[in-house]
């Protein structure tokens, strides 16, 4: 039997992140409402400044500041009313010393006024006159002009991944159509003589196709346009010509089964036969997802991942998502935030290997605790209850009841 | 002016999932591979034993495993050779005492056999021969018939969001269409004579809608089919207008602006004016988003959220997206999982209302620390910034420099 030489997790991670290096997909331009969870291709400028003029945060009058020192209840400032702001309309309002503006909130703060007193702080003895009970300070219940954000600031950077508050920030710079980078363009081969199609009867033997369904999702979920390309029995040229046309066709392609080393593993020899590089790494120190393959045929990036979908699951999250964040340019390529959480039970675990082992998650006196189920893996059932992953690194050899592990979720609790 | 009367936010939580009851939203049947995101409209019941029949989880020899009893390398276990079992087909073979098959990974399981011996504990003498040098257990390296999930078991429950785990177990389980529940329509209105399109020119006293696309983009990231009505410019009778539309054709409503005691207050008497019941209640004690409306017209829920972009997203997040998953029958109708992180300063807050802060959050030394960032609430580069929000409960004057709060994710850290 040949010899797999496994190398460890981060190694893997800096080995496919160095050699996607400069090959990010191609850009296009999108309208805004279309562009939630794109990835901004160019620093995004804003060209006018936020707010684009000095406006009040709250209903009531415009002065100038310095006029209501020392007003309080006792000994309220007198001022006299010289108009109001309409709201969204441009006011031709000076405030001179000793007079006020009605104001609403939103309104366009006129010249001379620095502050807006609060409705509630005074008294309006009769039409034009005002009475301030207490003192504000210069910009106190205003947004001034660039405050926001100054014209020529950067509204969004290159690299960042659209969640709604950016849209937001994009609308209020009027920024209608957005650079963001093309979806990658993932194909899924599924391997194996065993499988059949999730429509076909399953004859006694076989199983039904549980990956490219899994992995289709998962990778749809951060912004592929995803092709399953369908199952491959095990005959290598029909593989090497399905692998063939997905690398010709797509920007990334993602192979389940047939990555164990045996005859099954076409995988490394279609790699090595369509293009340079070829295979790059082939077994990683994973539990589970050891036998996992990747290389690149030219420039495209292809994985092997296990046939076991708990394993392929697991190494999809790992590294073929950061491939995708790589290729589609983003910022950080780090992976996404783990929640602390306090373990329910003693946990082996093989030093020198990264375990990733699926817990539930819930909520005890205000702390998270983590549960593992336990079980074969392989078992789709655990993947399905599980909430998260939590992840043993290779440098720990097990770990205790009660201590903190970080869970990455792959669920939504919500 | 009138007054407001502020409820608690769980208060106000508890009405809104109240007054929803019994009012989900219709269902549809969909492809397996459109569902991820969807939330299933009835438990979905596995109709075949998964896997269908027992099988080899690696390379090796399928055994009678008490023929292995006491095997080791000084003493092996003698076998012979009765055939191979193919991938993917059914076996005819049947294993007497003393008997092994050749089995890939994946491979059925013989009659006869209870477990499999990996490839590297034995070695063969000659082509019919086989040396077992490692007990195995019985049950060991396969997964049995039914194993991971019998038929007739619940693969997914009823009110499940469905993420790529739950789409490859439905995938194993032939299930091709899936009941789920429709989108939620939703309306969403802005008001405002300030507000312009974001391709129109902004002339002098107008800013642009924020809202509609900031909250369009949460509400469609939880599965929302939303529709944007435009800006209605303050005049009760063209919002009456838009709002009578809006909710004969959506099963929700969303308005921001116009939610504050005053003169442009028209959301409360079209409520009033529509259906009943009408408004359920007028103001919460959070922060940012005090002028809060909820209400409803006959069976369509209504919110109108503060015109402040930071106020209204957070009011969404709190209110809008749980009357969303109610409304979709999702199981569990709680808030989203929350980051426990050190606080990098003191925050004051006032007692008795529920803050949300606008935090940075990034990881020290393996810990997750929130770095509150301050400014006036309203400013949308704040929220832009922010990776998360935290709550300080109603219950608390203030958090301290040092302790652990907990960070809601606004944004995809990835």
């Amino acid at each position: 039997m040949e010899f797999m030489q496994c190398i460890p997790l981060d190694q893997a991670k800096d080995l496919i992140v160095n050699s996607l290096d400069g090959i990010p997909v191609n850009c296009e331009m999108i309208h805004l409402t279309d562009a939630l969870g794109r990835v901004v291709a160019e620093d995004i400028i804003a060209q006018v400044d936020l707010p684009p003029f000095s406006r009040s945060t709250v209903d009531g009058f415009a002065v100038r500041s310095a006029d209501t020192f020392g007003a309080s209840e006792g000994a309220p400032s007198l001022f006299s009313i010289t108009g109001e702001v309409l709201m969204g309309e441009q006011t031709a309002i000076t405030l001179c010393p000793g007079e006020a503006a009605i104001i609403p909130t939103g309104g366009m703060l006129p010249a001379g006024a620095d502050a807006v007193v609060m409705l509630e702080y005074t008294e309006q003895p009769d039409v034009n006159t005002l009475l301030v009970l207490k003192m504000v300070a210069p910009g106190e219940n205003i947004v001034a002009r660039a405050e926001d954000m100054p014209s020529g600031a950067i509204i969004v950077e290159q690299g960042q991944r659209l969640a709604p508050q950016h849209i937001g920030a994009l609308a209020a710079c009027g920024c209608k159509n957005i650079k963001v980078r093309n979806r990658v363009e993932v194909a899924i081969i599924s391997t194996g003589d065993e499988l059949v199609e999730i429509d076909e009867p399953l004859k006694v033997g076989k199983i039904r196709d549980i990956n490219s369904y899994a992995l289709g999702a998962m990778l749809s979920e951060v912004g592929c346009d995803v092709k399953r390309m369908g199952i491959v029995k095990d005959s290598y040229d029909k593989f090497l010509e399905t692998m063939a046309k997905a690398v010709a066709n797509c920007q990334m392609v993602v192979i389940s089964g047939g990555s164990s080393v045996g005859a099954r593993d076409y995988t490394v020899k279609a790699l090595d036969a369509l293009g340079t590089p070829g295979v790059l790494m082939h077994g990683i120190a994973v539990k589970p997802g050891k036998p996992t393959i990747y290389g690149k045929v030219n420039n495209v990036p292809v994985f092997g991942l296990p046939g076991h979908p708990v394993a392929a699951m697991t190494i999809c999250d790992q590294l073929v998502k950061l491939a995708v964040r790589k290729l589609m340019g983003q910022k950080s390529t780090s992976e996404a935030v783990a929640i602390p959480a306090s373990l329910t039970r003693n946990v082996a675990s093989t030093p020198g290997r990264d375990d990733f082992i699926s817990v539930r998650l819930s909520k005890q006196d205000g702390k998270y605790v983590a549960d593992p189920i336990l079980g074969k893996s392989g078992l789709i059932n655990i993947l399905s209850q599980a909430d998260g992953v939590m992840h043993i690194p290779a440098d720990k050899s097990g770990l205790y009841n009660g201590e903190t592990v970080e869970v990455l979720l792959i669920k939504s609790k919500q």
